[in-house]
This record gives C-alpha cells, structure tokens and sequence, in this order.
C-alpha cells in the first residue's frame, strides 16, 4: 500500500524547504543566523503552509531552540552545530565539487561502551556517519565530529544505491515535461501539460534495464478537479529517467485507450464537502488535567511508570527505540529488555504483472528513507490531546540540517480496559472479591506518509512489561486506471489484478511487509532463541484421554535453526531467554514474540528479483548474531540492490547464536484486496506483535497497581461549543 | 484458562442469592412485595456483600424496576412477569413433584417474524423455552406466555445433560466433608476439613465410567491464609459425586506425597498489601461531559452513530447481539448486517493426562453457562468511567427470576487513534493537506467469571461498519500442586505438564477456543460463502517479473466446501455477501472475516471424546444452513454429551449454502504456556476479529466525518485528591 515514488518526489522539494521552515518558525535567534541555515524565500509556499501548521496550539509542545541542542546520552542524534560542522567537512572533503549528502546520522557508539555509559560520564566522543554520492560513486564516511578526521569504507562490493534524496525527486518530478514527447502523448491524453504531476518511482532491479545506472520510474497524473489526484492516474505512461544526469532514456505508453478517471467524490477534505459533514454531538475525550506521567529527560529519555527508554527520530527508520529498560517492582533493579528495536525495512510488492506495474516492489525505508517521508502530527487527531510531540533534525542533500517539527507524539493512553480483574462470590471465602485494575499503557507514535500511503507505526509500553508494537495503514490506496465502469464489463478470463473502486479506477492488489529488528538483550546482552514447540502427544494404556499438547523446548545452536516460518498447526511459542539468570523456582528469565494478526507471508516466487532483494519476507522470524553493521534487512544500499547483502545472506552464514549477544527480526504481513470502501481515502487497519515477559518477573508486576477511585478523576464540563 | 467447576459452585449459591439482591436493592416496591420474590434472610452474606456494590455511585445507571418490565421488542428477554407466569405452568406441568429448571429464556419468533416486525406493531407471541430435569429426565417444554399452553419436545435421542444449575453446584459443593474416608484423607494431609472448599468440575465424556448418570468431579483446596484459594489445591483429590442423587461415587486420592502450596504472596486484592501500591500521580480518563452518543430505546435496542442493534444477556451466551444495522451514508437506508451474533461454546482442554487432570476438557457455555457465570462489573476499572449498564433476568432452577445487575457494560471509547489519515504536501497542488479523523467506536461489554478465569468478551462497533469482536483472558490460571520449588529438582526425562510458577506451583498447560456464532444477512437472508483465495501465478514469455498474487474467488456451494482452517502460505479472504445486490460499480455486496491474533487450533487427536464433544474447533471457519435450532456449537446438552449433536455433524450434512440464509461460525484459539507473570492473578491477553465491509458501501462510509477541534472538547480539571 505504499507508493514511495511520488512521496519522494513531494518531499524532495519538501525536504529542500523544510530547513527554512525550521529557521523561520523554531527559532528565536536574530534572522541573520536563521537567513543562514533556511533558505525560505526560495520556497515560500512551503514556508506558508509550514507556518500556518506551526500556529496550531499544541505544536508548541517540546518545542525548543534547536539550535543550541547539545547531546546528553550517547545514542542522541547529531545536533544542528554538529551536523554543520560534518557538512563543513564534507564539503572540503569532496573538495568544493559536486556531492550530495543521502544520509547524514550519528554513528553510534559501540555496544560496550554505551552500556557502560553511565548519566553524568563524560560523553562518548561523536561520530557522524555519512552516505554520500559524487561523480557516480557512493561513499560511506564517518567523520569524527570534534576533529573532523574521515575515513572511508570500500563500498565497490556493494550493489545498489542509497535512498534518493529530496532533492534527487524535486529534480526529476519535473523532467518529463521538457519532453516533447510526453507533452504529445499527454495532450492525445487529452490532458493540460499545466495539470500533470509525476510521481518518482523507484525502479527496483530486474537485471540489465536497470543495470549500472540510477534510475526513476515516473508516473503521471493529473491534478485537475482534486486535490487527490492519486484517483486520477493518466494510466500507461511510465518515464523512465536517470537520476545522475536528469536523462530521459525512454517513454513507455501502453494506456492511449484508458480513460483518465474523473476523480469525483475523491476529495477527502473537511473542507470538500461541508454540507455532508458528520459529528457526533458529544465530545469524548482522553483527558489528564494534571499533566501526563512521563518525563522526557534531555529530549530524548522517556521515563513513564517502570518504564523508560531513548526514542529519536531516524531519516531512514523512522523512529529508533533504544536502551529499553523496566524496574522490578520486587528488587527495585533497572533490568535491561531491548538494546535497540526499529522498522528495519518494508516491502510492498504490487501484483500487477503488466508494463507500468510490474516493477513496482517497492522497499520504503531503504529507497525513499521512512523517517524523511514524515510530515508534521496533526494534534488533535493524529494524536490525542495529552500527546507530547518530538521533533527531528535531518540532514538535506548539502549535508546541511533541518528541523522536521512534531513527527513523533508520545501519549498515555487509557482505552477503557482491564490490566487484570477478577471476581469471585462470598460462597467459599466468605466475602465478595471484585478486583479490577484500569490498563495505562505509553504509546510512541510515529507516521510516514509514503506518496500515497500513510504508516502509523505505534510502539507501545505497559507497566506489565508488555511492548506492543504496531502498525497502521491508511491514506490513498494506489490505483490504475480501466475502460471499465462496472465489473459486468470484464470479461470472466481477463485478470484486472485488482477490484473495481468506482468509475475507471481499479485499486490494485498488493502486499505490506514491515520488517522490525528486536535487539532484545534480556537482562544483559548474552541470550538465547528458543523454539518452545507445542506437540501432539498420545497417552498410553488405553487411557481415557487419548492425546494431549506438550511442550518441547528446542535452543537454537545457529541461525538456520532461527529461520522459522508461523505454523498454525504446528505451533511454537519463541522465547528470547537469558540462559544465565534464572528466577527463584529456576526458570530462565525471557520475553517471548506474540504476532497478533498481520502473519501474512510473501506469495512471491523466492528466485523472483523483488523477492530476492526483500528476502527477509522469506521467514517470519530470523535470529542473527550482532553486528553492528547488520541493520537494515533489505540491504544497506536497497535502491536498485540485487539482494546480495539482505538478513536472508547474513543468515545463512549460520553463524552461532546460543548464549551470546542476538537480534530478533519479526515482519509483520498484510494482504490487501482493495475493497470500494478503501476509496477515495482507506479507512485504518492496523496489525503488530508483542514482545511479552515470560517468566521474566518472578510474579505479575502489576499486582499491586492502584484501581481507579471516582475522587482522582478530573472534573470535566462541556465546552460552549460542544 | 477456565475451570468453571469451582466457578459453578460459587455461583450456585450465588444464583439463589441473587434473587434476594435483586428484591432487596432493585426494588423501590413495598418491602413484602420484595420478600416474597427474594429470600435475603437466608443469604444474608450475599445480600450483604451486594448491597455493598450498589452502593457504588454509577450503579444505578441504566437501573430500574424491573418488574414492571414489559417486552417492547420480538427479541426482549423474557420479563419477570413473564417468567413468573412460566413458572407456574411448570409446576403445575410437573404436578408439583420435583423437578429443576436448567434453562428457562425466550423462544426467540420465526426469523421472518421478526424481520417483518416494525416499532409500533403488536408483538409476536411470547414463548417460553424451558430446559428442566425431574425424575432422572430431560424436558425441553415451550411454554405459551399468554395461555400457558405447554409442548413437549422428544428429547431420548440426545445424549448430555443440560447445563449445572446453580443449585446442582451449591449442593455438591458441601458433599465430601459428609464422608469419613474424605475427612480422614484431608486430615492426613493436614488441612482442618473447617478450611476445605471443593469445587465441582464437569466429568467430560470417556465413555462408560461418565455413561448414563450426572456426575460431577470435586477438586478441593484449603481458603486458610489466602483468599486466593486457587493457589492452594489439596493435590491429587478428585471426590465424584452423582449429581442427582448426590452420592459419592468414589474418591481418587493420588496426591498423598504432594504438599499444600502455600499461597505466599497470592492475594491480589488492594487491602491485602497496602504498603506496596503503585499509583501513577496524574490520572488519565476517558470524559464524555456531555454524555454519550448513544441512546438505549425500551431497555435494549442500542443506537449509536449510524448503527443500531438488540442487545440482551443470555444465561447460556453471556451477551447476544441481534439486528445488527447501519445506516449507508449515502442513500440513508438502514441496511442489515448480523441477524444475530453470540459466543456458542467455549472449549478450555488441559494438556495434563494424570487422573485428576485428564478430564478438565471443559466446554463452558454448554456445561456452565456464561451468562449466569458472570458478576456485577466495577464501575472504573472494569469499564470506563463513561460506560452505562445493563442488568440480566435469569431464572433459578425452581423457575423463578432474579436479577443480576450491571453484567453488561456499554460504552463510547476513543483510545487516540485515527479512524483515516492523510497528508499532502503542498508540492504537487499547491496547498498542504493535514486531514486525520478521530476513531470513536461504540463497546457492549460482558465478562463471565469460571471460577479461576475471567472472561472479557467486546463487541465493538465502529462507525466505518467494521465490528471487532475480542476476547480477553485474565483471572487466576488453574494451578496444580508438586513437591518441587526449583526446576533443577525436575528429572529431564519428567513431564510436569506445565511450568513451574512459584513453590510447589505448576501452571498447566492448556487451550481456550472461543467459538461464535454469526448469523449474517448482508441486506437480506440469502447470502453466499466466498473463498477469495490469493494464490502464487506466474508470469510468461521471460517478464522481468516472474511471479505474483492473484486472487481466484470460489463460491462455496455446500457446507462441506466451507469448512475451513486458516493457512498462512495458502492464504484467502473469507466474504459473506449478497450475491443479489450490487453496487454501482458491479461488485456483490459483502462483509469479510478477518481474524487477528487468536489463531490458536486445536492440537487434540481428531478421535479423542473432548475432541469430538467440541469438534466445533475441528475448523475455525464454518458456514452452515440457517437453522434456527443449530445454535450451540458443542450441542445443546453439552454436559456429557457424546459429540452427536455439534457443528461438525451439523456441517457433514453437507447441505447447500449458496444464495440461501446461511450462518459463519469462527473459532478464536489461544495457546497457553502459563508463566510465572500469570501468578497469582494473570495480566489480561486478548485476541479478537473483524466482520469488514468490503464492497458494502459504495465507498469509505466515514470519509465526512468531523476532525476534532480544540473548541469541542471538554475542559477538565484535577479533583483535589488527585
């Protein structure tokens, strides 16, 4: 469900024209040093619309001078001062020629020494990790932040390309209209040059087509009669470009008989349709008078019940997890539960076998970057009213920074539901029991609007020791256009590769897989994977009962052994243990993986290109031993990359994983037949997992959790409005 | 995770008492009025205990006199009045010899009854349908309302028994201590028979040891030092006791070497531990200042947004559901949905085949009663603040109604999430786009305690036409005792059947399946089953792409061709549309079922007896004929039944579904490895599914509902002890 094409091409100008937001809007400072950092003249309309976002009340929330951010902890994200002196020297060692900067981040410290780190200690020193291309190479740079040293990385074996800039979309979003060609075939089309948009696609990799250069695959719409153009598809036309050199190389057109849909009813906009507007007449609300329970120690430590962790925003993540640890309530000791968790990669292969759709398979965070693809929460509706929000820095492709506001909202949430209740008649004990306790949970909250499609990704911590993380998927299902205006029409042998929507619009079928990475470190950072089979067990000697389901746990020596596909029926709990600290009866202390729908597994032939380059979705659940450099599942470089440096190739070296330092990888899979209801905007479906503790704590954790009591609840009364 | 026995046998006395509650503290009628429908004084720990919970300040919502109660709709449960008059026909049918009612509810009309029925009309007769036992014999009776007219139904060819009636359990409960070898052997192990409490297990079927007498199977514990009871099994003791005539059959005692888990640190309730508490500082609430958006017109029909439908509890049920309808954005019309949806039967099978485990196969619903297993809710913790309540009108088992008040809850709930999103930066049109919508949906809630374990079940509606049922577990895991504290006392070659939780406490394995009935009528009776397969298809004439998904739809054309297990790698969507109606495109009007999470088969032998009593989870997905007697998945008298009278033997006839009224029947499974997290009380776990529009409205329903804004919501502020 995810067109990241057009995403890119949005947000490239976007992201040209976020850092003059961020100038003109964050900061206080005197306008010459604002002047210096954004260049908002050149992008006034970005200016406009960002100021009129950054007016609403609640964005002020967490809001501070950027500018002055130092880092605290050692996983804290590169500053503004630190990103500019990286850029510096950058600049100086591309040697004033031509570069662009595709990812500038911090590069963490090792493992050890972040774990030894302790609030207080002199901080690791600062390490920028940068992607870059010039003259058509790729380079893979740190820079040490305080004496500007760099050291390259041979990246001559890698295939593929990093993810597209900003600035490489907002440069070919436009190139098909200095074609004359396109501009005919658009005006046959019966389209006004004026109303065309395009969309950057990336192209994936199918061999020689592909080979050895960047390319783009747009797509064209037209933006006449509605702001959701996504309905509006001017079908066929597929420009094929050349990212480095802005080339056109060819104009396939295969849609001259396909009407261009009208687009009517498309418009989602509060502001469309006035007339028609539903509400319910009494507000319902998540209200916290006092002010939420978290606190977010030097911007980036959230501390919530027994719960705290670092979250930052990530360009090509989204968001990063990091350090997450849960106080005992029986010892009172911190105890360390996930080193790092973030989505690693996503995969949404449309199953459309035809000249315009084929190659699309695209793999978000590796191709267009999840994080870069954010745009500000809207606060009352993105998020709830007692929401907190976080902002990122990210670098443009000049290596310089900007201030993306309010991409993350961090809330507590009560939905109306039991943590745990029990009741039980006086009969036995001679008293009536009626024990229930509210859930209270704190939600991380991140979305990615990818062209088209938005993903709402929700980390979730209980004080039960549960995470829930979770992904929902909404915005504009991508469609094709057809002659057709009712399935009476098709003929039965003719495949549409998807459902009828409304007038000439076909909402094509496709797949969404997103790919977490779990460094769980329970208790510490040596842990084992173990497969807690549950089988069919017969009895003996003409028992009564003939069979029953036994457990049988099975230690992952290797990873091969972790390879694990979900069986239904022939289930498996999968535990990540410590096998070096056992409770007080002896039970080693663990989490488990709990999928919770969204199991669905890639129907793609495993020898397919698309497959090969996302063949985490090869296995559900995978184990690696820990490297640091193994991160993203779909390949460091994943745009255009033949799938030679994915979690399937790191896997099969079958290294050990028993009892030494381990990463979880979970992907969590969606099949979506698109239904009329999903048109013109598609109504939220969400899925996740949960990492559960599983003999973890000696006893229920929250045991001892107060119950509401009518007197602590806020005292609310109706607005004027309401 | 349900041991219902213990839960039978709390209730029974509970269920006596209830009536006296009910007289006592419903009733603003003169005081002999009450004495004569209720008998506190003979329960006055009960009335006590209840008198104290409604007290509480939210109890009286939704409270009213029930005896002036008069039906309203074809649907409405059976009043007091009505009951009443029952009663004494069934005396009187029984000529005033002894006899016992195990089931006295509406005989719902003829589903075209009611389905003609409109608001104004003269109501359907009302019927009574009766379950009773006298003199060794099964009656199923229908009792004309108004003339009291009685017809008998053959009842010789169904094997089973009906459900335990509370007053079945209240006088096992006591039976052990009359014996001298039961005192002596509780004795030996050193419990004063002053401390026992047995609750009485259902037997399950094995074959002739179970055949043709109702029996019951204690199991004891000591109540000294806990209230937590369970914790403390007296292992190994299993008292069988003859139901009807209430004589100990025989006594196992296999536990002599196994000790009393102590109970440490079992109680779960606020006062047992005062000191240790954990309260967040700053409260958080759901407020709806306002008050709700839904109305409950004549005590049962629930309109909420654009749905409406009948709610009532069941004895046998817990909640039912009927009429579900929603208005089309569009066109206005009120279309149909679900004639009528309930939990059928549950089936909770522990993994332990020793001989005081082997048996606890329970199917609750038929055994128990999931309704009459249920307790008043607390008003904050058990649902929000902002919920309202519905009471229940069974019968006890000499046929005269009590009241059960506040079993029900219902409420809005907003949890922060949005219902769709989208944005839009302003590249391509000009303008930026911010558009999210609030996800407000609409919870009837019910919760059954089984003893140990609470079930919670949620039917949720929202207002895009999705409806999420969920079940979740929580409550006391059933535990049995062992000589171990540590698990390196356990010989590797030793199967405990479960998971070590704390001292001389094993957590067994177990399953839950919940299964429901869905009687489907998607704008009309005669629906289809339609299998929308996604099948792996390739591509020709070496495309680049050499694979992808297509979707092959089947329509079901018997019951045998939709008996379904889910498969991960062989995946489908699962429709019920009208294949009568259209939309405008072409597309059949449906709903689709989604399950998420939940997936859990059953892993017992095929051929094994509580396998074939519940073979209802031989599939999770069915598709059966409507039948209006076909209503109890694990058969009408599931008490020791022999598996002749379920869904699967319903289902092997094989009888034509396409285009005719048929019913989907999904099974909800879990796993469960207890961990030391579930000890004492357990933290709650769900799982649930979706029933999804899909192609029933003409496009997303809820694309012009209202964002919020800051204006409309309420102004709170912290109460003083807050």
């Amino acid at each position: 469900m995810v067109d990241k094409n057009f995403q890119r091409c949005l947000l490239s100008i976007f992201g040209a024209v976020i850092v003059t937001v961020f100038v003109v809007f964050n900061f206080p400072n005197p306008l010459s040093e604002r002047a210096e950092l954004l260049q908002c003249a050149t992008n006034s309309a970005w200016c406009t619309s960002k100021n009129r976002i950054l007016r609403h009340p609640t964005d002020a929330v967490l809001r501070h001078d950027h500018t002055s951010d130092v880092p605290h902890h050692p996983l804290d994200p590169l500053t503004i001062q630190e990103m500019n002196k990286v850029q510096k020297v950058i600049e100086s060692f591309f040697n004033k020629s031509a570069y662009a900067v595709h990812s500038l981040v911090l590069e963490e410290p090792d493992k050890e020494v972040v774990l030894k780190w302790r609030k207080g200690d002199e901080p690791p020193p600062r390490i920028a990790s940068v992607i870059a291309r010039a003259a058509g190479k790729n380079y893979i740079l740190t820079v040490d932040v305080e004496s500007g040293a760099v050291a390259e990385q041979d990246t001559s074996h890698i295939s593929g390309y990093p993810l597209v800039t900003m600035e490489d979309m907002e440069s070919t979003i436009r190139a098909p209209l200095a074609s004359a060609q396109f501009n005919r075939t658009i005006v046959e089309r019966g389209v006004d040059p004026n109303d065309v948009a395009c969309l950057p696609f990336s192209p994936g990799w199918f061999g020689k087509a592909e080979d050895g250069r960047r390319l783009v695959k747009l797509e064209c719409f037209t933006i006449k009669d509605t702001i959701n153009f996504y309905m509006r598809p001017i079908e066929g036309i597929i420009v094929i470009t050349d990212l480095d050199t802005k080339e056109i190389i060819e104009i396939v057109d295969k849609g001259k008989h396909i009407p261009i849909p009208k687009g009517t009813g498309s418009d989602y906009r509060l502001a469309a349709d006035n007339s028609a507007i539903i509400k319910l007449p009494n507000p319902i609300s998540m209200e916290q008078p006092n002010g939420p329970n978290f606190v977010i120690e030097d911007n980036h430590l959230v501390k919530w019940a027994n719960w705290e962790f670092h979250l930052k925003a990530d360009p090509r993540a989204g968001v990063i997890i990091s350090g997450a640890k849960i106080q005992d309530p029986v010892t009172g000791v911190v105890r360390n539960v996930m080193y790092k968790g973030f989505t690693s990669e996503l995969f949404v292969p449309y199953m459309d076998p035809e000249e315009a759709w084929y190659f699309k398979t695209y793999m978000d965070a590796g191709e267009y970057g999840f994080g870069l693809q954010s745009l500000s929460l809207d606060p009352l509706n993105d998020c709830p009213r007692n929401a907190k929000y976080m902002d990122a820095v990210f670098a443009a492709a000049d290596g310089k920074p900007y201030v993306r506001p309010n991409i993350i909202c961090i809330f507590e949430r009560y939905a109306g539901d039991a943590a745990w209740r029990h009741t039980e008649p006086a009969v036995v004990i001679g008293q009536e029991v009626r024990e229930a306790r509210p859930k209270v949970s704190l939600v991380a909250r991140f979305v990615a609007t990818l062209a088209n499609y938005d993903y709402i990704v929700d980390w979730e911590f209980h004080a039960d020791g549960l995470i829930h993380a979770k992904v929902s998927l909404t915005g504009m299902v991508i469609v094709k256009g057809t002659s057709y205006v009712n399935t009476n029409q098709v003929n039965d042998s003719e495949d549409m590769y998807g459902t009828l929507l409304s007038d000439n619009i076909v909402g094509v079928v496709h797949d969404h897989f997103i790919n977490f990475y779990l460094d769980m470190d329970i208790d510490g950072t040596d842990n084992s994977f173990v497969n807690v089979h549950l089988q069919r067990e017969y009895t003996k000697n003409n028992a009564p009962r003939r069979s029953y389901m036994k457990v049988n746990k099975t230690v992952a020596k290797t990873e091969k052994e972790a390879q694990i596909k979900l069986k239904l029926y022939d289930p498996s709990e999968f535990h990540v243990i410590n096998p070096n600290k056992q409770t007080k009866v002896g039970n080693s202390v663990g989490y488990k993986l709990v999928p919770s729908g969204g199991t669905a597994a890639s129907m793609l032939d495993p020898e397919d290109m698309p497959q090969k380059r996302a063949a985490f979705t090869n296995n559900q659940i995978w184990v690696t031993r820990y490297n640091k450099s193994e991160q993203w599942s779909g390949g460091l470089f994943a745009y255009q990359s033949h799938g030679d440096d994915t979690l399937q190739v790191w896997s099969d070296r079958d290294r050990a994983i028993e009892n030494t330092d381990i990463v979880l990888w979970y992907t969590l899979g969606f099949h979506h037949v698109p239904c009329q209801e999903d048109f013109p905007i598609m109504p939220t479906v969400s899925s996740g997992f949960d990492m559960k503790p599983v003999n973890f704590f000696e006893r229920n954790p929250i045991l001892r959790i107060a119950p509401y009591v009518e007197k602590d609840l806020p005292i609310c009364k109706a607005t004027a409005s309401a």
